[in-house]
């Protein structure tokens, strides 16, 4: 296991879908940051499965309480811990879990790996523990929106193949959030959500495609060779559940190009280099430019799925799962606020890692 | 900088395409693993430029010495370090680089993150630093055939666009170093040659597509939630020069899919469990089930080309840049056992991580 | 703040003397080891305050809760979060501690390093703090025991300078358990307690020296050259509040010695080796050797005392600090449960690190 | 094997004391610092044996190159390679290594942790390794006098338990260097020969006390809890060869006093905080408070010593050894530039890990 992310902005998160509550420590946060409990709560507030049909009807009030860390409405410098209690556990559901290892899930590789464990949901590998992250991530955000006034913005590009027509430049939280399926183009958001309707009546789940914009990123951060901005991108969102893929600027589409149309013209303007057009994403030789950083990632389709499926269980028996329970037909629409709650843990450490020599 | 990569194999790498040397040091190696500089030479000599006309004619013989950590043939768990002297530095081939920031290239971003810069070539950021990788790469993967006869390859299945029509299972070392463009597809890799030359001819430069297989990767390994084998390995891969993605099994494609096709169905069958296809690509919540680890990576293309661009420069002026040199027009050529020793790394690290206990 | 200790049990501790709760949440313990409340809760009563009039008559319950990590009774390999309430929070005491810098406490150092600090008591450099390590040392001793049968004792070998004879061969939990003061010399103890008792009628305090004890410990655990067993138990001792120095084996006795009189004779028996001395305390080159670890860590006495004492305060002021409140008059004679806990953790954390090839 | 040291200016060191070479690489070194090899060297011949009859004959000339992340005469921001060439490997001396065991020595650790071992010299655990790290501290000394003009100074303040008159405040580096014993006490310093001549003559080795002082020491710098200032001098210093102790301030002492004598005045003046005593040794709650910090190490004498000694050999036989080769007959003579560089690497990570909010 390794829980803990960061080398100097460290996130510690901890608990599982099913247990008492889960939650986040924050060690190496800098000293005097406003943060109250409100701050935190909006980012998770956005995550929250619940708010409508597309998503899991689990009730999770996921209240956050800050436990240390804070005094007086500002930050300490001390470890900032918060726990998000765990209300709607509701694991007789789950109950098929115990025998059968599900398709395209950890169970298997957990048992694999650990020789037992918590049958009771997914556990660690559970949607659920995104929820941490995010609450850690809400204190990374502050800090950069205070620093560079940055803004992470992420949403849903795709549903199950299905196209939408966005212009990085003109979205906005509220255009993203005015979807209940995350898309800021509300004819393609239509379309998602008739997609992900009939995945659910038919017992199904579908995939998605997220877009992350990082508008006014911090200039210059990036820690070469190993632990280039878009490497720890890379990792940090392939770390979230369902996530399959990365890819920053053209991305696959730079394989098939020529390198005097992907080159990105640099110019010299009001005392700032700039570049004409951002193929790269914002990032060159792993450090960033300062033009906006822009990645896409595919979340695959739930892998819990209420249709019949082919497993083999523990014991070495072979059979048919047939799920139970209340699941997400498209994982993808919870994903934007955590994707953009990693792009920020990501950000953050590398900023106070960044040291230039006098 | 952050050259140091692993948590108990643990590789230093350092030098710049100009300098004295290039070099890396393993601390963490295990004791008892038969290790001479011919094991090493044989990956470094796949890396070589100047083998055919489709990358740079620098005459490197990137000969490897080892200078600590081996007795008698074999490790002693002490720190090995190796070295590779810089012998091809015409370095005045670079003159203009002084002067201006190349497109696409990290000169702009190293010099405002340190200040300045070593301007005869590309430094760190120069491929030349990926010899040190494939030589500390060499020893990893010696130790995972040893343990698992894991076997690892790389290829090139796409340039500039063109396909290729591959089948992972039946691919050979003897396929892919048998075509000069490492394209075990006899004839695309004709049409890949063809597509190089062209580029070379305009003094202009093409991307690739790379895939990577790893046939009986250790079982059971990869630490959810931040260190994911899926996550490991992108990280790895985007931290290459000129690398813009990464997808794992289906990548991409899953975002468009429906789950009951995507799940792969598990069975149990001679005390082993097994997935009929494999969509996931040989990990489950990020640890691999044992299945073939199978991704694939763009690599865009080389930023350095003859042709005339617009740029900028230090001091804030704008101009136009001819580079002079050698450059490979396609660095997607040599990426292949770049890649293959990256993934050793990732690996081989995950397994001294392993520990169950009892 | 660097509140996360080890490379793969990771302990990450969290909060202040006066806040909610303090906790840890230990990331990479294996799975599988048998784990309950009630474990843990038996070392934290030997830590806790309240126990006879020689410490801080502050009533702290220090009830321990899992809140993940375990399920039937075992761990499951994911991270354990355990919580500890702060009931007892009379912080009026401490009121004028928002005025003052106690000497010889860390007031002045937070407030300089952060900024401003929770008032409120020592925040996170309070001894409150240890409650959380000696909650996760529980888990990391069971592991010790079960795995080699390790016994880790710590005992209050002198306080104020008064002698006490000691054999370490016969000293037994119970012997320590048994005296008020942790020291299994009964006339010893009493002289102690006079000694501690007439630092309090004094409003004052007093040092001590404490005397750690691990037989049979690990073998050949120790990562030189930086992270020998020795230095990383001296980095763990120095972390404690109030732990100005530490020594193994003879310590700084062997500054004065013959190498001919401080070499311990190995010789081979029974199929082990072992030496007929143990001068070395244990440890030859920062590795364990098989023999006892003996470790010495003196405690400065309590900075926080009733008597009047000149100092300085914030905006520059200086004049008279008098401390009202509770406080141990020997905080020596409560750290021997956390000199054995850090020592747990110091060991556990290299066995898992250790590895060596087939 | 952990050879890494620091968390942002990070030393890999490597090499044993009879092979090709030793060296270090400093990954996270500040760009722009100026750095020659002559700047290093300075420090080496500090430290180099067959200085005088006081230490070891071996003639090593100990020089060092510069292999990379230097431009211009400043460093650049990337990994700088140090490289010193083993030139005096008289091996045939160390013959009877290969059968015995040397009594307080690495050899059986080595051997029994990583199942064999160089047995030409003390491979990893000899004094030759801390040459690499005298190297790699010289550049951060460097850094640390440009910063803060911080001075950091060692002596040699008992041989063999023969004491000596020294008052810190006095003592500068030319009263140091101007003893061949490192003791700054000329009185002493006779004395010190004498008893190493006699240990010499004895066929013998005798034990040392040596001193740390850092005179200006960066302020407010040290992690807690576990990465505080006086933990990581004492990690530091405790992974020294024949290092056995450490304490800080009265260390010791300070278990054997009250509080109201231990504690330091705080007061104010001339808009700085400072203590009128330094009992403390210039830290508080593990931060540095800007008082000089003194710290006092024991050294055991050298384990190898030229008289008959009963021990164990490979394979379980028993006997007596009678080691040849050439010896320091007190290690402790060579200890203070190593200690030195030391206290250097630790200060100088703390230095580039703080960071105060805004």
């Amino acid at each position: 296991m390794s829980s803990i992310y960061g080398k100097i902005f460290k996130v510690s998160t901890w608990g599982e879908s099913h247990g008492k509550a889960i939650g986040a420590v924050i060690d190496g946060c800098p000293s005097g940051i406003p943060l109250t409990e409100e701050m935190i709560q909006k980012s998770l507030d956005r995550r929250r499965p619940g708010q409508n049909l597309m998503v899991t009807p689990r009730k999770e009030a996921d209240k956050v309480s800050i436990l240390s860390g804070v005094f007086e409405g500002k930050t300490t410098g001390t470890p900032i811990s918060l726990m998000i209690p765990n209300e709607d556990q509701r694991s007789h559901d789950y109950s098929d879990m115990i025998k059968w290892y599900r398709p395209g899930h950890a169970d298997l590789t957990y048992d694999g790996k650990y020789g037992f464990r918590d049958y009771h949901g997914g556990g660690r590998s559970s949607a659920r523990e995104t929820a941490a992250r995010v609450a850690a991530g809400a204190i990374a955000r502050q800090i950069l929106e205070h620093l560079f006034q940055t803004e992470i913005l992420a949403w849903v590009t795709s549903v199950g193949g299905e196209p939408s027509d966005i212009d990085p430049e003109t979205v906005t939280y509220e255009s993203i959030e005015a979807s209940p399926v995350r898309c800021p183009d509300p004819k393609a958001s239509l379309r998602f959500e008739e997609k992900i309707k009939e995945a659910k009546a038919d017992s199904d789940s579908v995939g998605a495609l997220v877009t992350l914009l990082v508008r006014r990123p911090p200039k210059f951060v990036g820690e070469p060779v190993f632990e280039k901005v878009d490497a720890l991108l890379a990792q940090a969102m392939l770390s979230l559940p369902a996530c399959k893929g990365f890819e920053i600027g053209l991305g696959f589409e730079a394989a098939k190009m020529r390198g005097s149309k992907h080159n990105d013209e640099i110019y010299f303007e009001n005392g700032v280099y700039r570049t004409r057009t951002n193929n790269a994403g914002g990032t060159l030789g792993g450090i960033t430019n300062g033009e906006d950083i822009l990645c896409r990632m595919p979340f695959k389709p739930t892998s819990t799925i209420g249709q019949e499926q082919k497993t083999a269980g523990r014991g070495g028996v072979n059979g048919i799962l047939k799920a139970k329970g209340r699941h997400d037909p498209c994982v993808g629409v919870r994903a934007p606020v955590i994707v953009e709650s990693m792009a920020a843990l990501v950000l953050i450490d590398l900023v106070l890692r960044q040291r230039r020599f006098l």
